[in-house]
């Protein structure tokens, strides 16, 4: 045991120094896949020695990668965090900013985790996942306004976060175009054209859209993507 | 070397039961996760000796996984192949209820695949899954009537097939409900939506979305589509 001043110094230290480790791997992650990523890496990358990153993640690379992924887990958890005030699209429209910088600053480890087939993939990095999912939904239904979704609004809010993971692999993949801002609006008109024809068979669905379309204001972007429409629209005249 | 009226036999024999031990696997994967599937219960649910199944699939189950995995791709190849005649969006509704069955017919093994983390998930199995998944993309531009997409389409027809995807999951783990036929009709109307708000931005799909809306009928899914979202679109008044 060590003297009384020391502990809280050295506890401090040692979450530092794992946290400087994990800063290191999520920089080799962000560029290179898992794969191709080594402790000796990680090691010449914080500026220590090979045995102490080993010190501090006796599991190797496997334990080192959770760790990275959980600290990416809690970062995307805190981008997902918006105030419930002003106009839900816009709300939406803030957190996909954070949510695709995030995208963007780890390009290699994220496209790696969510295209499965990688050798650090495990029940445990799935579980990970499948909780930043879980908690994306949350917020997003936060922000709808609805705490214990039905069946169709709970699929239409997961679904629409899957199709958010794809794109953004997509846009990863294709050399980040379009720019990150027209990607933001694009998802953001996905989901209000998701609600708008779920609505159209759901009721609870149907009042949501009603709720979210009268917190929208006639300058935002709910309303730019209604007056873009109308032309579309016109040519659906022959099925009415 | 066998007798000249031999080896044609010998290779349809061959064939056979190599179909019958992926007919077996098959069935045990639509039930449990790969992880508890055993060599042995292959070789039990085949009626053959587990030394049989080690002669025709000597890199054991990883082996007998990908065979079945690829039996599985083709299999859904086949589920894509459509006819190009008739209203487009009712091409489409043929071709998803036939990937329902399958879905409904592999459920395990289906959500093991795509969920990740599986111990079978390699990177060989994740590029099976991935031309399957760029075959269903062709398909649907060549019903589109799209050969070469640009940015947009590319990415809004990959991102429609990865919400079907993350959408039959969904289906799957919460008892299959709502009825395949309406998680079709919804999942039609997903890309209808997602075509016409893309194509109020983008000139290459307000084209796609122009001449599909052109083959439609007044009694079909879209008209349908059209006439229950009036109410629902009726509420943006405020925001033109």
């Amino acid at each position: 045991m060590t003297s009384p001043a020391t502990p809280a110094y050295r506890r401090l230290s040692v979450e530092q120094r794992r946290g400087q480790l994990i800063e290191a791997a999520l920089g080799l992650f962000a560029h290179r896949t898992p794969e191709d990523v080594s402790l000796d890496d990680v090691a010449g990358a914080a500026g220590v020695s090979r045995p102490l990153v080993y010190r501090y993640f006796p599991g190797g690379k496997q334990q080192l990668y959770e760790a990275a992924l959980r600290s990416s887990a809690e970062a995307l958890n805190r981008c997902f965090a918006e105030p419930l005030a002003g106009p839900p699209m816009e709300r939406l429209g803030r957190v996909l900013d954070r949510y695709l910088l995030f995208v963007e600053g780890h390009g290699a480890g994220f496209s790696a985790l969510l295209r499965g087939g990688s050798v650090v993939e495990t029940p445990q990095t799935s579980a990970i996942v499948d909780e930043v999912r879980r908690a994306a939904a949350e917020q997003i239904l936060l922000h709808l306004g609805v705490e214990r979704p039905g069946l169709r609004l709970d699929m239409l809010v997961r679904t629409w976060i899957a199709a958010v993971e794809a794109a953004s692999l997509i846009w990863l993949g294709g050399g980040r175009r379009p720019p990150a801002a027209e990607l933001r609006d694009w998802m953001v008109d996905h989901l209000v054209a998701l609600l708008t024809v779920t609505g159209a068979g759901d009721e609870e669905t149907r009042r949501v859209v009603g709720r979210l379309l009268a917190q929208e204001r006639p300058g935002g972007p709910v309303a730019a993507l209604a007056h873009r429409l109308i032309p579309v629209v016109g040519e659906a005249a022959h099925l009415l």
